[in-house]
């Protein structure tokens, strides 16, 4: 009987113990699309691999019509930040290689832009050329079509365009030495 | 009989053209914290409006311990951007009213940095002091304690930091006109 009483306690003393390190609610987020990519690229024909690279990736972003009144003044901006979901993307290593990368570093999945990660979010910024209801005309797009958008912001140069030397030292490691023209 | 005939093939006309329209499967998108922030702000003591304009706003990204690994040779980059989710935004209004903004222009919510959106993600380029095993000391921050994360990504200078001069006089009409120190 003292036996049982004692794994009893042992046992219950463990479960507290692992309920104690719970601090954290790590609870599932959801988001539904509010509009879509349509561009020239797929799976089959590839896409650039930063599109703000190349002024010629032209593409849309049809908003659907629910959220098309949330875009008034956007046209105001000549960039734009576009978050969207990598609805192509496979599993994600805690380790990435991007393609032109330089092979002396080891770089984290975190450390890269790898499309493959445990939440697929891309984000790119890039020019929008003319808003026409609830369609955005972008360049320098890199999306594949029918890559679902999640939000768009405004580009905010003196948020958003920090001045580092120390990235763009490494930058050029991870495989980008290209200045925007 | 006939005229039931007549009601079912308009009604069944009705419904093939409804499905017809639906061209997009507007799926929900569902993702899981890889960390959370820790900082001195909650919705009671408020946050500055973008943490990036304040060097002194010091907080820490825990990442959990699944993912530190993907976390290698990002201390190499001295600015990173962090997309999180605002789980303390409300209801989300088609037009938003930045507080500093000039009353003369009406913006829409994509056209601001509001918190309160359909999707409700934050984006903060942050400064990154150092990493230490799954911590990611950061400074130039702005979200509430506790703030879920979803995803870290180098920021890339090239493809990140667009000069706009556009974007630059627009930015002082949403009530943004500090230059980063």
């Amino acid at each position: 009987m003292i036996k049982k009483q004692i794994i009893f306690v042992i046992i219950s003393g463990f479960i507290l113990l692992s309920l104690k390190g719970q601090e954290h609610k790590i609870e599932p987020i959801t988001y539904i699309p509010i509009g879509v990519f349509h561009t020239d690229y797929t799976p089959e024909t590839g896409a650039p691999r930063q599109g703000i690279l190349i002024p010629e990736g032209k593409g849309k972003i049809e908003i659907y019509p629910e959220y098309q009144d949330a875009l008034k003044a956007l046209e105001l901006f000549e960039y734009i930040i576009v978050i969207y979901h990598f609805d192509k993307a496979g599993e994600w290593n805690h380790i990435a290689r991007p393609p032109a990368s330089n092979p002396k570093y080891t770089f984290g999945l975190f450390a890269t832009r790898s499309p493959h990660r445990p939440n697929p979010i891309g984000l790119a910024t890039i020019k929008l050329e003319n808003v026409e209801t609830g369609i955005l005309y972008v360049s320098r797009v890199d999306a594949f079509d029918g890559t679902p958008v999640l939000d768009i912001k405004p580009y905010l140069p003196s948020i958003d365009g920090v001045k580092s030397t120390k990235n763009e030292l490494i930058e050029k490691e991870l495989g980008l030495n290209s200045i925007i023209p």
